[in-house]
């Protein structure tokens, strides 16, 4: 029985926790999850490592960053901490931001849904089936936005 | 009995410690408050490490970076400087920063007043009731500024 | 015997690994090969530590990050995380990254396909043969374009 | 007996720290100075981190960097490196970094011993007499240049 | 008997390496050399690791980042990860970068050779004499270029 950590934000203008938990409960079974929600992305490393220390086995961080030059700031503090985390608790922490800028407002609900979804597989085979992430290595894959393909 | 530690500096133009004790004492009770003064935003993480060690269980970090780009930089620093101790010790620090320029002069102490405020009950809610932050998730809940809410 | 650890991504539009595969046999013997696929750059860090643990001797680690403001803040983290983990263990890890801006598209599967060979003659050089390394010091080697050699 | 140390560089155009000893030793007693000098600011971590294992109690960092941006990127450097060095040992660095482009090249000598002069007073405050920070809370403090004062 | 460790790059123009080595041998005796030649700049901090764990006293890191903004980058990441290393290990690595845009080509050479002689005589002062830097400090001094010297 494996742990799925799953932490996200209050800031956050979709709830992706629930693209998340659908999906994998689509996916597969032999996991639990477990959820820990913080006020903002910079509070999402320390939610990874308290995640992981209850016995996760793998986490994703769930984050919405505004649109400002001040919030790109706090994303890349956010990301450089989910990594230090990730190499400290030698455990893969998957992030899932999605920009407030990436897409008009109207197509952010979709473009956070779909990226939760498709990060949830990436989720569920790094956990069960590592072969896949093999076969579609150079394959131009995307998660929220089509795939873009190999090149030539 | 908890202890919420806060840490403050002389380079701010508001005393946002007072906001703070203010709505925690409305709050609720079971917990006190330790407070330790530095000169700037740079010296608030080695604050906050030893207000851990004075015993602290949750840390509130705060500060008013100034609007020159030099003062961008330090405030970058010494977030990342937070997030390390946030990790080190794996202790939630509450980073409440007010940028000098995120508002008109007149506007900046109700903006840091009300800044504080709201930080301080997500502090009481990531020590006291984490279900409420977990309602919010996905709402779109803002700092300072109104909520945004959710998407759609 | 030795080990080479190569991690690579499903984000990538060219699969690198077959290069370094190839060019590694060409090289010489000695040593075998292990692989760990990931979704994008910042799982890089991660699945290199875990080649190290896993007992390789080196890591390269190739990624192809896209062309906007955001991938390159990701790949500014990533390359952080790897140079991180590679003190942390001690060993080697050879960062391969081709930015798909880095030439028009239909150039870049040579471009990847030569830098991902020529590392992986770095790679080569570093366990079996320093000594040749020591011999182009100074001498302006380039990989993937042609070299610039030295000055005047 | 307590130690402050103080780390400064050949790099900078104005001796610092002689301001910061003579104000040190106007403010009282019951310390003794240790100096170490470097080439330039990215050296003073490594300094800072060597006067701390020395005995020192705090240290004050004292650089000029200059006005390039390659001297920008490498002020930011050694800020972080300053701090990993102050939150490692659990001991106040306190850094006195006076930009040439901070101020016309004739002012430059007054704003750096002003600076250098008022930080020896925080520093001092912070050994012997931290309530005195304390009271200066969000009061708008600045070093080198006048006070701005609280807001309203 | 002190040990010098000196790390350089196959991608760098020019061969620092030499002018380090005429430079401390005319400065005097009392140590012996140990170089180890990387790919990068990038590489440059795991070969001042190994050759501190080989026994150095104090590391030269020799490097020639390019022109463009992903070299800028790169040497950002390079110059962080020194600085890791340097208090990690707590010794001193001076870094010698030369940048291929600080310069005409033509002149490039001689601002290689310079400031690698220069910052030699750093390495040697603050091994063997260390107050000769003291005597230095606040004065200016500049690697490469012509010193600048004190204000006024």
């Amino acid at each position: 029985m494996k742990k799925i950590g799953v932490a996200d934000t209050t800031f956050a203008r979709y709830d992706m926790y629930k693209s998340v938990e659908d999906e994998l409960y689509m996916l597969g079974t032999g996991f639990e999850i477990e959820r820990y929600t913080v006020p903002g992305i910079k509070d999402l490393a320390i939610a990874s490592q308290k995640l992981i220390e209850s016995g996760a086995d793998i986490v994703m961080a769930l984050g919405m960053p505004g649109p400002e030059p001040i919030d790109k700031q706090c994303a890349d503090q956010a990301s450089k901490a989910l990594l230090y985390v990730e190499l400290k608790k030698n455990t893969h922490i998957i992030e899932v931001f999605v920009h407030e800028d990436e897409a008009e407002e109207e197509d952010l609900a979709d473009l956070a849904h779909e990226r939760a979804r498709e990060h949830a597989v990436n989720v569920y085979d790094l956990l069960f089936r590592p072969e896949r992430l093999e076969e579609k290595a150079g394959k131009g894959e995307r998660e929220g936005h089509p795939d873009v393909g190999p090149l030539r």
